[in-house]
């Protein structure tokens, strides 16, 4: 280590640009974390969607008596299946579309180009790694649930997962640094337009969803009013969070939920739109497409309408966090 | 086992009553595991509780340059540990409630009593089960999370908690078991009666909330918000529900749910309630009555809310359920 003058230090790159160069790696490492999370969520959603094919259980309504049915023919079974399906489906988006912005941020032809992109990616990046990570650990849960007491016994190995996916919530910052650095410097960027784009963007895709008729308008309707709750929740909170970075940070977990939420119900509301269009043209399998807006209507009738559940907790303010002394916590 | 004809049956109580008592059996057990989930989730907090008063990292808001901060000055550590006692304490009061209840069914010196109180916890006890034990697992997990990457490996012994509070909402009925026996059974009961008196009983609290004045102004607003929600569903439940059980069991999970924060809010506003009038009264602990309105309030603002989030998941019925044939899952 240099004790005998034998340690060399080499610049790479520019000089004083050391925390530029950490935060592009710090960028990469966090879409990778959040892709972990994913990826345990799907591969637990995998063995749960198999085993429900094939263990039996109760009689479902309406099945023959005499005979077990498949746990996959029961009601709250199909919920738990379409719960992991659709948060997986919104959490691939998403860190698609994060990776799609930090190639561009490097290879759009022009430097305004670039620079738009390395800000978008900057603006996801904290909601890739939180949101993601935080599924992983509530999808690999749900995926124990279906296997029931065969989960948690190690024979399946599904219980793995729920272990494995605890430590992506945690590691390359904390879900709560994510949350800090979305409210703390990502709403800030380029003076707040960098996050006006982007919720003026998800406010854009209304006329394509009114074009998709009865198939889509129960996306559209629960889109636009968890739009205007994380519109007027970002309001208020770069308003409030400006004059007191600590009413910022006392919101700021709910916040970034919150966010993601608006941010996978409008990925999954394009995916269906692009859906609509090819089942109108006659485009590709039917019924992956129909899958596909019946997933999309899931998550905005069903997952989305949190969003608005969470106005509260994030415009609270930090007064009662801070009310009670430690020895009466 | 009986081969050689030694096996001999014993009538315990009266014939043709042993499902009746095995539903005494299965109420008594079902309240267990219920307090299972809120024992793991007691303990967790108690470990985060400590462990955030030791642990210093980075420098919290207002905090002298130089020094690092104990984590539970961050607004984030902060709310993890409120969340934590809010749940807590609204589950420990539901057990309460339904453990009185069990009592009472038996000890009540009139029929009329013994059979009320019976309903009441034939009402509760699929709350008291399904929602602790999934509190359980979210409050233990949120635990792991104060600790960081502390909380990951088994130095700790946190993480033991999160591993054992995965199966209380498997067994004893998987949780959702619960919620069919929720909406399937209880709701149900004496005609529907049992739940619109427990939900009457819960909007009788208000005219006290009232004389709490500004102290208890939110808590009222929130209970009252959520309450009419949960009355609106329930209606809306027993109604399509009846002429569809499918419809019942399409939304009973999403349905346990916000009846468990309707019920946690109603405990915790009582708690603010009594916790107010010995205030004014000068009476007990003012620190520790102080901190109970603080902790009513938070889970009232910031976490009832979630309740209202919950209409679209229960009313959305069973047709998007079985609309993606298993292969397209």
């Amino acid at each position: 280590y240099g004790d005998e003058g034998g340690a060399v230090g080499y610049l790479i790159g520019e000089e004083n640009q050391g925390m530029r160069y950490m935060f592009t790696m710090m960028n990469n490492a966090r879409l990778s974390v959040g892709l972990e999370g994913l990826a345990l969520a799907e591969r637990a959603y995998q063995d749960a969607r198999a085993y429900a094919q094939e263990r039996r259980q109760g009689r479902a309504i309406g099945a023959p008596a005499g005979e077990s049915s498949l746990i996959i023919e029961h009601a709250d079974v199909r919920r738990m299946l379409l719960t992991m399906k659709a948060n997986i489906e919104a959490m691939r988006g998403l860190l698609y579309l994060t990776a799609e912005a930090m190639d561009r941020s490097a290879h759009e032809p022009d430097e305004a180009g670039r620079e738009a992109s390395r800000e978008l990616a900057d603006l996801l990046i904290p909601i890739a790694k939180g949101w993601s990570t935080d599924l992983g650990v509530e999808m690999t849960s749900l995926a124990i649930q279906v296997y029931g007491g065969m989960g948690y016994i190690e024979e399946t190995g599904v219980a793995q997962h729920f272990r494995d996916a605890r430590i992506p919530p945690i590691y390359e910052g904390t879900n709560g640094i994510q949350a800090m650095d979305l409210v703390g410097r990502k709403l800030g960027l380029d003076g707040g337009e960098v996050v006006r784009e982007f919720l003026a963007m998800i406010a854009s895709l209304d006329p394509a969803l009114v074009k998709g008729g009865d198939d889509l308008v129960s996306i559209r309707d629960n889109l636009a009013e968890a739009l205007t709750s994380l519109v007027d929740t970002t309001n208020w909170l770069m308003h409030e969070g400006h004059k007191d970075v600590q009413v910022a940070l006392a919101g700021a977990t709910p916040y970034l939920r919150m966010f993601s939420l608006v941010t996978g119900g409008w990925i999954m509301a394009r995916q269906a739109v692009a859906a609509h269009a090819a089942l109108e043209a006659g485009e590709g399998d039917a019924d992956f497409l129909r899958a596909k807006i019946v997933t999309a209507r899931f998550f905005c009738e069903q997952i989305l309408p949190q969003a608005a559940g969470l106005v509260g907790a994030v415009q609270a303010g930090p007064a009662d966090l801070y009310a009670i002394a430690p020895e009466y916590l």
